[in-house]
């Protein structure tokens, strides 16, 4: 959930070397756009946001923008659908990790959210979160996608709690997706009102309760 | 927490009869920018508003903004001044009616706030959760203010579940400021995956996981 610093590799696709040259780095520009859009967005949110920040900071030449998306709705989304597939891939690093028990590896993923959100100095939290909350009463397209993002987050969840069941850590009838709703749901007011206290004892009261209640 | 149908009267001042001659309605006029204010925001975010569409709304003569107020910040810090304001009476009506048992009188806001969300087809939400999601990270004071609201709200649960300590209905040692913490942290996330999901079923969630772990 929090921003961490995003790898310069490009986020999805994996590539040894340079890239094909038939497309002249154009998708590896877009990536950097991307990437750029994902740190500032996350701040500074959608509408605050303009075009030639992203532009400058990615080092891009002004103007070019369209070259890459069709509008500033465009950029948006896929902005977000680089947030989702980093932070898919960020909690599968920590919810897939074998050699951690089931509710450690929750655990880890917490522990590592916490760092992170004192490395960005309580700024960032989570760009799904910010640009549902700021935009989803007005692009109902963007609205949908947030939605779908968390449902596949807590599907994550769900499948660890799973494990957490399997291994005998809760109790066999625990209902894990709803439980796994209930993490994001506090998961994501937790971020908020860290950002807002500038301290993590929101998302350490939310996630001491949450293990706390789990059905032994 | 949900934005209801704002009351056509003053927010906090309580008068009768037209009001003093001597400031020409300026007082009125500055809480209905307000008023209009909180409609607007609360849907559509702080960036994304102009001040030409509040005046619009508020059928104030474009160009006179600044008789009101010093700046659109200033704008958006009477913007919050006035929805707590609005807010915090609306939890003092369900949280200290003594007509009903202290847990209720929570389950009573909840009820409500639910109806709130179905009303306005859930396109509005928290005003100050949206704001400070959008601006907490750029708009230091906006933080700081917003922080200062959920404390203020922290503290009305606090106290009914004092109430309900003292009734016998949560356990003599529960920690109080701690779940009422709890509690505004997953409302706060509850609120806004329901307006994602375009449904309660995310509030109901966590508010029967809430009274169902609280210690009795």
């Amino acid at each position: 959930m929090t921003m961490e610093a995003m790898p310069l590799r490009p986020l999805q696709a994996k590539r040894r070397g340079r890239p094909p040259k038939k497309d002249g780095g154009r998708l590896e520009t877009r990536e950097k756009l991307v990437r750029c859009g994902i740190e500032i967005l996350t701040e500074h949110g959608f509408a605050s946001t303009g075009i030639d920040a992203v532009l400058k900071r990615a080092d891009v030449p002004k103007g070019s923008f369209y070259h890459y998306f069709a509008s500033k709705d465009d950029f948006g989304r896929a902005v977000m659908d680089g947030y989702a597939a980093y932070f898919a891939k960020k909690l599968d690093r920590w919810l897939r990790n074998e050699a951690r028990a089931p509710l450690d590896r929750l655990r880890d993923f917490v522990a590592d959210a916490r760092d992170g959100m004192v490395r960005f100095d309580f700024r960032r939290g989570c760009l799904i979160g910010n640009l549902a909350q700021e935009l989803g009463a007005t692009h109902d397209d963007f609205r949908r996608h947030a939605d779908a993002v968390f449902g596949d987050w807590q599907v994550r969840v769900a499948r660890c709690l799973d494990d957490a069941k399997a291994a005998g850590e809760i109790a066999a009838d625990a209902d894990c997706d709803s439980l796994a709703a209930l993490f994001w749901i506090g998961w994501e007011g937790a971020v908020l009102r860290a950002k807002l206290m500038r301290s993590n004892d929101p998302i350490d009261l939310f996630a001491d309760s949450f293990f706390a209640a789990l059905p032994r």
